[in-house]
Protein backbone atom coordinates (compact mmCIF):
# COMPACT_ATOMS: atom_id res chain seq x y z
CA UNK A 1 0.00 0.00 0.00
CA UNK A 2 1.40 3.40 -0.83
CA UNK A 3 1.11 5.92 1.81
CA UNK A 4 2.69 9.72 2.27
CA UNK A 5 1.94 9.20 5.75
CA UNK A 6 4.23 10.42 8.60
CA UNK A 7 5.96 6.69 9.79
CA UNK A 8 6.69 5.58 13.33
CA UNK A 9 7.90 2.62 15.59
CA UNK A 10 7.34 1.85 19.13
CA UNK A 11 9.92 0.73 21.58
CA UNK A 12 9.50 -0.97 24.92
CA UNK A 13 11.64 -1.32 27.28
CA UNK A 14 11.86 -3.61 30.37
CA UNK A 15 11.84 -7.13 31.41
CA UNK A 16 8.67 -8.00 32.15
CA UNK A 17 6.97 -8.40 28.48
CA UNK A 18 10.05 -10.76 27.30
CA UNK A 19 10.21 -12.95 30.83
CA UNK A 20 6.28 -13.29 30.06
CA UNK A 21 5.21 -11.54 33.70
CA UNK A 22 3.11 -8.85 31.48
CA UNK A 23 1.02 -8.46 28.38
CA UNK A 24 1.89 -5.90 26.55
CA UNK A 25 -0.89 -3.14 26.80
CA UNK A 26 0.93 0.47 25.35
CA UNK A 27 1.75 -0.93 21.90
CA UNK A 28 -1.80 -2.18 21.42
CA UNK A 29 -3.22 1.27 22.84
CA UNK A 30 -0.16 3.71 20.62
CA UNK A 31 -1.23 1.39 17.77
CA UNK A 32 -4.74 2.57 17.99
CA UNK A 33 -4.30 6.33 18.35
CA UNK A 34 -1.54 6.58 15.42
CA UNK A 35 -3.61 5.01 12.87
CA UNK A 36 -6.47 7.83 14.04
CA UNK A 37 -4.19 10.26 13.75
CA UNK A 38 -2.57 9.45 10.75
CA UNK A 39 0.61 8.36 11.29
CA UNK A 40 1.58 4.71 10.06
CA UNK A 41 3.24 2.56 12.54
CA UNK A 42 5.31 0.24 11.36
CA UNK A 43 7.41 -1.68 13.37
CA UNK A 44 7.84 -2.42 17.22
CA UNK A 45 10.52 -3.92 19.35
CA UNK A 46 10.90 -4.90 22.71
CA UNK A 47 14.01 -4.79 24.36
CA UNK A 48 15.50 -5.68 27.67
CA UNK A 49 16.74 -3.15 30.53
CA UNK A 50 20.15 -3.58 28.57
CA UNK A 51 22.21 -0.27 28.08
CA UNK A 52 23.73 -1.44 24.64
CA UNK A 53 20.37 -2.94 23.39
CA UNK A 54 18.68 0.18 24.05
CA UNK A 55 20.92 2.65 22.56
CA UNK A 56 21.20 0.29 19.28
CA UNK A 57 17.73 0.19 18.87
CA UNK A 58 17.13 4.45 19.32
CA UNK A 59 19.38 4.78 16.72
CA UNK A 60 18.11 2.63 14.14
CA UNK A 61 14.62 3.18 14.70
CA UNK A 62 15.26 6.86 15.10
CA UNK A 63 17.09 6.84 11.87
CA UNK A 64 14.65 4.53 9.52
CA UNK A 65 11.31 6.28 10.24
CA UNK A 66 9.52 10.04 11.13
CA UNK A 67 8.94 9.38 15.05
CA UNK A 68 9.72 7.10 17.26
CA UNK A 69 7.81 6.59 20.76
CA UNK A 70 9.45 4.59 23.46
CA UNK A 71 7.83 3.16 26.68
CA UNK A 72 9.54 2.11 29.77
CA UNK A 73 12.78 2.56 31.57
CA UNK A 74 12.16 6.29 33.40
CA UNK A 75 11.01 5.22 37.01
CA UNK A 76 13.21 6.00 40.24
CA UNK A 77 14.80 2.49 40.01
CA UNK A 78 18.50 1.05 39.51
CA UNK A 79 17.25 -0.63 36.25
CA UNK A 80 15.91 2.91 35.01
CA UNK A 81 18.24 3.27 32.41
CA UNK A 82 16.14 4.91 29.49
CA UNK A 83 17.19 8.75 29.98
CA UNK A 84 20.85 7.53 30.05
CA UNK A 85 20.53 5.79 26.83
CA UNK A 86 19.04 8.39 24.95
CA UNK A 87 21.64 11.06 25.85
CA UNK A 88 24.54 8.28 24.74
CA UNK A 89 21.93 7.52 21.44
CA UNK A 90 22.19 11.30 20.63
CA UNK A 91 25.64 12.27 21.93
CA UNK A 92 24.08 14.82 24.64
CA UNK A 93 24.71 15.08 28.20
CA UNK A 94 22.45 14.41 30.84
CA UNK A 95 21.87 15.87 34.35
CA UNK A 96 19.22 17.19 36.67
CA UNK A 97 17.02 20.10 35.08
CA UNK A 98 15.90 22.48 36.77
CA UNK A 99 11.92 22.92 35.86
CA UNK A 100 11.76 19.15 35.86
CA UNK A 101 13.02 19.38 39.78
CA UNK A 102 10.18 22.04 40.56
CA UNK A 103 7.64 20.11 39.02
CA UNK A 104 8.79 17.00 41.16
CA UNK A 105 9.74 19.26 44.25
CA UNK A 106 6.00 21.03 44.23
CA UNK A 107 4.33 17.48 43.85
CA UNK A 108 5.93 15.99 46.70
CA UNK A 109 5.99 19.09 48.82
CA UNK A 110 2.33 19.10 48.54
CA UNK A 111 2.28 15.41 49.93
CA UNK A 112 4.13 15.89 52.50
CA UNK A 113 6.51 13.01 51.12
CA UNK A 114 10.05 13.56 51.01
CA UNK A 115 11.74 14.72 47.69
CA UNK A 116 14.65 12.28 48.02
CA UNK A 117 17.58 11.20 45.76
CA UNK A 118 15.64 8.19 43.41
CA UNK A 119 12.57 10.23 42.72
CA UNK A 120 15.18 13.17 41.97
CA UNK A 121 16.48 10.65 39.06
CA UNK A 122 13.56 11.36 37.65
CA UNK A 123 14.43 15.21 37.20
CA UNK A 124 17.51 14.07 34.40
CA UNK A 125 16.80 15.12 31.36
CA UNK A 126 19.13 14.76 28.55
CA UNK A 127 20.31 18.06 27.17
CA UNK A 128 17.90 19.74 24.98
CA UNK A 129 14.84 17.94 25.58
CA UNK A 130 11.50 19.41 24.88
CA UNK A 131 9.37 17.72 28.51
CA UNK A 132 5.65 15.94 28.77
CA UNK A 133 3.62 16.50 30.69
CA UNK A 134 2.35 13.75 33.03
CA UNK A 135 -1.12 14.62 34.56
CA UNK A 136 -1.20 11.70 36.41
CA UNK A 137 2.12 11.21 38.38
CA UNK A 138 3.78 14.06 37.40
CA UNK A 139 7.60 12.64 36.54
CA UNK A 140 7.73 14.47 33.10
CA UNK A 141 8.38 12.11 29.49
CA UNK A 142 10.58 13.94 27.11
CA UNK A 143 11.30 14.37 23.38
CA UNK A 144 15.17 14.46 21.82
CA UNK A 145 15.15 14.60 17.77
CA UNK A 146 12.28 12.45 16.69
CA UNK A 147 12.29 10.14 19.48
CA UNK A 148 9.36 10.54 22.57
CA UNK A 149 9.95 9.01 25.62
CA UNK A 150 7.24 7.86 27.98
CA UNK A 151 6.84 6.17 31.13
CA UNK A 152 5.42 2.15 31.11
CA UNK A 153 2.83 2.20 33.52
CA UNK A 154 0.04 1.92 30.80
CA UNK A 155 -2.44 4.94 32.31
CA UNK A 156 0.67 7.03 32.54
CA UNK A 157 2.00 6.02 28.80
CA UNK A 158 -1.81 6.87 27.42
CA UNK A 159 -2.38 10.11 29.11
CA UNK A 160 1.56 11.54 28.32
CA UNK A 161 0.31 10.18 24.44
CA UNK A 162 -3.06 12.00 24.90
CA UNK A 163 -0.52 15.65 25.46
CA UNK A 164 1.44 14.98 22.78
CA UNK A 165 -0.08 13.99 19.81
CA UNK A 166 -1.80 16.74 18.83
CA UNK A 167 1.79 18.45 18.75
CA UNK A 168 2.67 16.13 15.86
CA UNK A 169 1.83 16.48 12.21
CA UNK A 170 -0.21 13.59 11.45
CA UNK A 171 -1.19 12.74 8.03
CA UNK A 172 -4.64 11.22 6.32
CA UNK A 173 -6.18 8.57 8.90
CA UNK A 174 -6.41 5.00 7.68
CA UNK A 175 -10.09 3.99 7.30
CA UNK A 176 -10.81 0.51 7.33
CA UNK A 177 -13.89 -1.51 6.52
CA UNK A 178 -14.11 -4.95 7.52
CA UNK A 179 -16.57 -7.81 5.86
CA UNK A 180 -16.73 -11.43 7.34
CA UNK A 181 -17.32 -14.27 5.20
CA UNK A 182 -18.14 -17.57 6.69
CA UNK A 183 -15.44 -19.63 4.89
CA UNK A 184 -11.65 -20.70 5.40
CA UNK A 185 -8.91 -18.64 4.31
CA UNK A 186 -8.09 -21.07 1.93
CA UNK A 187 -11.35 -20.81 -0.42
CA UNK A 188 -11.09 -16.41 -0.22
CA UNK A 189 -7.34 -16.67 -0.85
CA UNK A 190 -7.43 -16.75 -4.50
CA UNK A 191 -10.20 -14.07 -5.29
CA UNK A 192 -8.74 -11.96 -2.49
CA UNK A 193 -5.21 -11.82 -4.31
CA UNK A 194 -6.77 -10.95 -7.84
CA UNK A 195 -8.63 -7.95 -5.74
CA UNK A 196 -5.60 -6.83 -4.24
CA UNK A 197 -3.71 -6.38 -7.43
CA UNK A 198 -6.74 -4.28 -8.71
CA UNK A 199 -6.56 -1.99 -5.93
CA UNK A 200 -2.59 -1.43 -5.10
CA UNK A 201 -3.30 1.72 -2.74
CA UNK A 202 -5.63 -0.35 -0.64
CA UNK A 203 -4.12 -2.72 1.88
CA UNK A 204 -6.29 -5.93 2.12
CA UNK A 205 -6.12 -7.67 4.92
CA UNK A 206 -7.21 -11.44 6.17
CA UNK A 207 -7.74 -12.83 9.39
CA UNK A 208 -8.81 -16.51 9.62
CA UNK A 209 -11.04 -17.53 13.01
CA UNK A 210 -12.99 -20.50 14.13
CA UNK A 211 -16.42 -20.21 15.84
CA UNK A 212 -18.50 -23.25 16.55
CA UNK A 213 -16.00 -25.47 15.47
CA UNK A 214 -16.64 -23.65 11.75
CA UNK A 215 -13.73 -21.74 9.71
CA UNK A 216 -14.23 -18.13 8.57
CA UNK A 217 -12.48 -15.20 7.22
CA UNK A 218 -12.37 -11.74 8.11
CA UNK A 219 -11.18 -8.88 5.11
CA UNK A 220 -10.33 -6.25 6.36
CA UNK A 221 -9.54 -3.20 3.57
CA UNK A 222 -7.68 -0.18 4.82
CA UNK A 223 -6.56 2.89 2.41
CA UNK A 224 -6.53 6.92 2.49
CA UNK A 225 -9.11 7.17 -0.10
CA UNK A 226 -13.01 6.10 1.94
CA UNK A 227 -14.31 6.16 -1.64
CA UNK A 228 -12.24 3.36 -2.92
CA UNK A 229 -12.26 1.45 0.17
CA UNK A 230 -15.62 1.78 -0.52
CA UNK A 231 -15.68 0.28 -4.17
CA UNK A 232 -13.37 -2.78 -3.34
CA UNK A 233 -15.75 -3.77 -0.40
CA UNK A 234 -18.59 -3.71 -2.77
CA UNK A 235 -16.24 -6.00 -5.36
CA UNK A 236 -15.79 -8.50 -2.40
CA UNK A 237 -18.86 -8.39 -1.17
CA UNK A 238 -20.08 -9.40 -4.75
CA UNK A 239 -17.74 -12.33 -4.70
CA UNK A 240 -19.03 -13.37 -1.51
CA UNK A 241 -22.30 -12.72 -0.70
CA UNK A 242 -23.61 -12.61 2.29
CA UNK A 243 -26.29 -14.62 1.49
CA UNK A 244 -24.79 -17.24 0.14
CA UNK A 245 -22.83 -17.95 3.06
CA UNK A 246 -25.76 -19.59 4.81
CA UNK B 1 22.25 -10.45 35.12
CA UNK B 2 24.50 -13.04 34.02
CA UNK B 3 23.00 -16.52 32.33
CA UNK B 4 24.26 -19.40 29.94
CA UNK B 5 21.09 -19.90 28.81
CA UNK B 6 20.65 -19.93 24.86
CA UNK B 7 18.98 -16.40 23.72
CA UNK B 8 15.90 -16.27 21.76
CA UNK B 9 13.88 -13.26 19.72
CA UNK B 10 10.35 -13.54 18.25
CA UNK B 11 9.41 -11.63 15.20
CA UNK B 12 6.05 -11.00 14.61
CA UNK B 13 4.75 -10.79 10.97
CA UNK B 14 1.68 -8.89 9.77
CA UNK B 15 -0.50 -6.03 9.88
CA UNK B 16 -2.84 -6.83 12.47
CA UNK B 17 -1.08 -5.96 15.50
CA UNK B 18 0.38 -2.79 14.34
CA UNK B 19 -2.28 -1.26 13.17
CA UNK B 20 -3.96 -1.68 16.27
CA UNK B 21 -6.71 -4.31 15.43
CA UNK B 22 -5.27 -6.99 17.54
CA UNK B 23 -3.78 -7.37 20.74
CA UNK B 24 -0.67 -9.50 20.74
CA UNK B 25 -1.34 -12.85 22.15
CA UNK B 26 1.37 -15.00 20.72
CA UNK B 27 4.65 -12.74 22.18
CA UNK B 28 3.09 -13.07 25.31
CA UNK B 29 2.63 -16.89 25.08
CA UNK B 30 5.66 -17.78 23.46
CA UNK B 31 7.53 -15.59 26.46
CA UNK B 32 6.18 -17.99 29.13
CA UNK B 33 6.87 -20.57 26.99
CA UNK B 34 10.16 -20.04 27.07
CA UNK B 35 11.05 -18.96 30.57
CA UNK B 36 9.85 -22.40 31.43
CA UNK B 37 12.16 -23.45 29.33
CA UNK B 38 15.15 -21.95 30.41
CA UNK B 39 15.20 -20.36 27.20
CA UNK B 40 15.66 -16.17 27.56
CA UNK B 41 13.65 -14.17 25.59
CA UNK B 42 15.91 -10.96 24.91
CA UNK B 43 13.91 -9.32 21.99
CA UNK B 44 10.73 -9.32 20.20
CA UNK B 45 9.75 -7.28 16.96
CA UNK B 46 6.87 -6.66 15.03
CA UNK B 47 6.81 -6.20 11.33
CA UNK B 48 4.22 -5.56 8.43
CA UNK B 49 3.45 -7.85 5.33
CA UNK B 50 6.90 -6.03 3.80
CA UNK B 51 9.29 -8.02 2.13
CA UNK B 52 12.64 -5.60 2.58
CA UNK B 53 11.39 -5.68 6.60
CA UNK B 54 11.19 -9.30 7.16
CA UNK B 55 13.98 -10.33 5.17
CA UNK B 56 16.20 -7.68 7.28
CA UNK B 57 15.07 -8.53 10.56
CA UNK B 58 15.34 -12.07 9.95
CA UNK B 59 18.88 -11.76 9.34
CA UNK B 60 19.84 -9.24 12.00
CA UNK B 61 18.00 -11.83 14.90
CA UNK B 62 19.07 -15.08 13.82
CA UNK B 63 22.96 -13.34 13.56
CA UNK B 64 22.31 -12.46 17.14
CA UNK B 65 20.32 -15.14 18.90
CA UNK B 66 20.19 -18.58 19.54
CA UNK B 67 16.91 -18.64 18.09
CA UNK B 68 14.69 -16.65 16.52
CA UNK B 69 10.23 -17.79 16.51
CA UNK B 70 8.41 -15.82 13.80
CA UNK B 71 4.55 -15.55 14.36
CA UNK B 72 2.36 -15.38 10.98
CA UNK B 73 2.11 -14.56 7.12
CA UNK B 74 2.46 -18.21 6.38
CA UNK B 75 -1.31 -19.23 5.30
CA UNK B 76 -2.43 -19.04 2.18
CA UNK B 77 -3.20 -15.50 1.11
CA UNK B 78 -1.73 -12.99 -1.34
CA UNK B 79 -0.01 -11.70 1.78
CA UNK B 80 0.99 -14.28 3.21
CA UNK B 81 4.84 -13.92 1.97
CA UNK B 82 7.15 -14.98 5.53
CA UNK B 83 8.29 -18.50 3.34
CA UNK B 84 9.68 -16.91 0.68
CA UNK B 85 11.34 -14.22 3.06
CA UNK B 86 12.92 -16.82 4.74
CA UNK B 87 13.91 -18.38 1.52
CA UNK B 88 15.48 -15.29 0.69
CA UNK B 89 17.26 -13.96 4.63
CA UNK B 90 19.20 -17.46 4.04
CA UNK B 91 19.68 -17.75 -0.14
CA UNK B 92 17.76 -20.66 -0.50
CA UNK B 93 15.43 -21.60 -3.38
CA UNK B 94 11.71 -22.43 -2.37
CA UNK B 95 8.79 -24.97 -4.24
CA UNK B 96 6.31 -26.99 -3.19
CA UNK B 97 7.82 -30.20 -0.94
CA UNK B 98 6.35 -33.70 -1.54
CA UNK B 99 5.88 -34.26 1.94
CA UNK B 100 4.01 -31.20 3.08
CA UNK B 101 1.83 -31.47 -0.46
CA UNK B 102 0.91 -35.09 0.43
CA UNK B 103 0.11 -33.94 4.17
CA UNK B 104 -2.32 -31.48 2.92
CA UNK B 105 -3.47 -33.26 0.04
CA UNK B 106 -4.75 -35.91 2.60
CA UNK B 107 -6.72 -33.70 4.54
CA UNK B 108 -7.97 -32.02 2.54
CA UNK B 109 -9.55 -35.28 0.37
CA UNK B 110 -10.36 -36.54 4.23
CA UNK B 111 -12.89 -33.18 4.34
CA UNK B 112 -13.90 -33.23 0.77
CA UNK B 113 -12.60 -29.89 -0.28
CA UNK B 114 -10.60 -28.93 -3.12
CA UNK B 115 -7.20 -28.93 -3.06
CA UNK B 116 -6.39 -25.20 -5.07
CA UNK B 117 -3.79 -23.37 -5.94
CA UNK B 118 -4.38 -21.01 -2.78
CA UNK B 119 -3.83 -23.93 -0.93
CA UNK B 120 -0.68 -25.27 -2.76
CA UNK B 121 1.01 -22.67 -1.23
CA UNK B 122 1.10 -23.63 1.91
CA UNK B 123 3.07 -26.51 0.45
CA UNK B 124 5.90 -24.47 -0.19
CA UNK B 125 8.83 -24.93 1.86
CA UNK B 126 12.55 -23.24 1.69
CA UNK B 127 15.52 -26.11 0.69
CA UNK B 128 16.67 -28.47 3.78
CA UNK B 129 14.21 -27.02 5.98
CA UNK B 130 12.69 -29.15 8.99
CA UNK B 131 8.81 -29.42 9.04
CA UNK B 132 7.02 -27.68 12.25
CA UNK B 133 3.71 -30.16 12.81
CA UNK B 134 0.76 -28.22 12.78
CA UNK B 135 -2.19 -30.54 14.21
CA UNK B 136 -4.47 -28.18 14.55
CA UNK B 137 -5.12 -27.02 10.65
CA UNK B 138 -2.01 -29.43 9.54
CA UNK B 139 -0.62 -26.97 7.13
CA UNK B 140 3.07 -27.09 8.45
CA UNK B 141 5.67 -24.89 9.47
CA UNK B 142 9.62 -25.20 10.01
CA UNK B 143 12.73 -24.54 10.66
CA UNK B 144 15.27 -23.42 8.81
CA UNK B 145 18.35 -23.14 10.60
CA UNK B 146 17.82 -21.06 14.14
CA UNK B 147 14.71 -19.43 12.59
CA UNK B 148 11.11 -21.47 13.51
CA UNK B 149 8.69 -20.30 11.25
CA UNK B 150 4.66 -20.80 12.57
CA UNK B 151 1.37 -19.57 12.21
CA UNK B 152 0.14 -16.40 13.53
CA UNK B 153 -3.58 -17.72 14.40
CA UNK B 154 -3.23 -18.09 18.30
CA UNK B 155 -4.35 -22.09 18.82
CA UNK B 156 -1.89 -22.96 15.91
CA UNK B 157 0.92 -21.07 17.21
CA UNK B 158 0.24 -22.45 20.57
CA UNK B 159 0.12 -25.97 19.08
CA UNK B 160 3.20 -25.88 17.17
CA UNK B 161 5.26 -23.94 19.99
CA UNK B 162 4.27 -27.21 21.90
CA UNK B 163 5.52 -29.70 19.31
CA UNK B 164 9.03 -27.55 18.46
CA UNK B 165 10.13 -26.65 22.03
CA UNK B 166 11.03 -29.66 23.55
CA UNK B 167 13.19 -30.58 20.37
CA UNK B 168 15.33 -27.71 21.53
CA UNK B 169 18.36 -27.63 24.12
CA UNK B 170 16.87 -25.31 26.93
CA UNK B 171 19.14 -23.79 29.70
CA UNK B 172 18.23 -23.90 33.61
CA UNK B 173 14.39 -22.61 33.71
CA UNK B 174 14.33 -19.16 35.12
CA UNK B 175 12.66 -18.89 38.69
CA UNK B 176 11.26 -16.00 40.37
CA UNK B 177 9.49 -14.63 42.95
CA UNK B 178 7.67 -11.33 43.74
CA UNK B 179 7.14 -9.15 47.04
CA UNK B 180 4.12 -6.77 47.30
CA UNK B 181 5.06 -3.36 49.01
CA UNK B 182 2.59 -0.86 49.94
CA UNK B 183 4.51 2.01 48.99
CA UNK B 184 5.53 4.23 45.92
CA UNK B 185 8.00 2.96 43.64
CA UNK B 186 10.32 5.88 44.17
CA UNK B 187 9.89 5.57 48.30
CA UNK B 188 11.43 1.04 47.18
CA UNK B 189 14.00 2.22 44.64
CA UNK B 190 16.97 3.28 47.08
CA UNK B 191 17.19 0.26 49.28
CA UNK B 192 16.40 -2.05 46.28
CA UNK B 193 19.31 -0.81 44.12
CA UNK B 194 21.41 -1.60 46.82
CA UNK B 195 20.10 -4.76 46.89
CA UNK B 196 20.23 -5.84 43.25
CA UNK B 197 24.23 -4.53 43.29
CA UNK B 198 24.65 -7.16 45.88
CA UNK B 199 23.24 -9.71 44.07
CA UNK B 200 24.49 -9.28 40.28
CA UNK B 201 23.43 -12.74 39.38
CA UNK B 202 19.70 -12.44 40.04
CA UNK B 203 17.33 -9.42 38.39
CA UNK B 204 15.25 -7.71 40.00
CA UNK B 205 12.77 -5.99 38.95
CA UNK B 206 9.72 -3.53 40.15
CA UNK B 207 6.49 -2.89 38.95
CA UNK B 208 4.75 0.08 40.01
CA UNK B 209 0.40 0.06 40.40
CA UNK B 210 -2.33 2.12 42.08
CA UNK B 211 -4.85 0.40 44.16
CA UNK B 212 -8.02 2.00 45.30
CA UNK B 213 -6.05 5.13 44.82
CA UNK B 214 -3.25 4.37 46.63
CA UNK B 215 0.49 3.39 44.88
CA UNK B 216 2.32 0.42 45.59
CA UNK B 217 5.16 -1.85 44.03
CA UNK B 218 5.84 -5.52 43.10
CA UNK B 219 9.14 -6.67 43.05
CA UNK B 220 10.17 -9.53 41.25
CA UNK B 221 13.30 -11.27 41.87
CA UNK B 222 14.25 -13.85 39.10
CA UNK B 223 17.70 -16.30 38.99
CA UNK B 224 18.50 -19.25 38.15
CA UNK B 225 19.74 -20.34 41.98
CA UNK B 226 16.76 -20.97 44.11
CA UNK B 227 18.49 -20.67 46.95
CA UNK B 228 19.68 -16.77 46.15
CA UNK B 229 16.53 -15.84 44.98
CA UNK B 230 15.27 -17.03 48.22
CA UNK B 231 18.22 -14.93 50.04
CA UNK B 232 17.97 -11.95 48.44
CA UNK B 233 13.55 -12.54 48.98
CA UNK B 234 14.29 -12.47 52.33
CA UNK B 235 16.61 -9.67 52.72
CA UNK B 236 13.71 -7.44 50.63
CA UNK B 237 11.13 -8.80 53.42
CA UNK B 238 13.20 -7.55 56.10
CA UNK B 239 13.49 -4.14 54.60
CA UNK B 240 9.91 -3.63 53.68
CA UNK B 241 8.10 -5.73 56.55
CA UNK B 242 4.60 -6.84 55.65
CA UNK B 243 3.60 -6.00 59.21
CA UNK B 244 4.60 -2.13 58.66
CA UNK B 245 2.98 -1.75 55.75
CA UNK B 246 -0.88 -1.34 56.81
Amino acid sequence: MTSKNPTAAILTIGDEILSGRTRDANMYHLAGELTRAGIDLKEARVVSDDRAAIVEAVRALSAKYTHVFTSGGIGPTHDDITADCIAEAFGRTIDVRDDAKALLSAHYEGRGVEFNDARMRMARIPEGAVLIENPVSIAPGFSVENVHVMAGVPNIFSAMVAGLLPTLTGGKPLLSQTYRINRPESAVAQPLGTLAEKYPALSMGSYPFVQNGAYGTNIVIRGQDGALVEAAMMELAKLFPADEQG
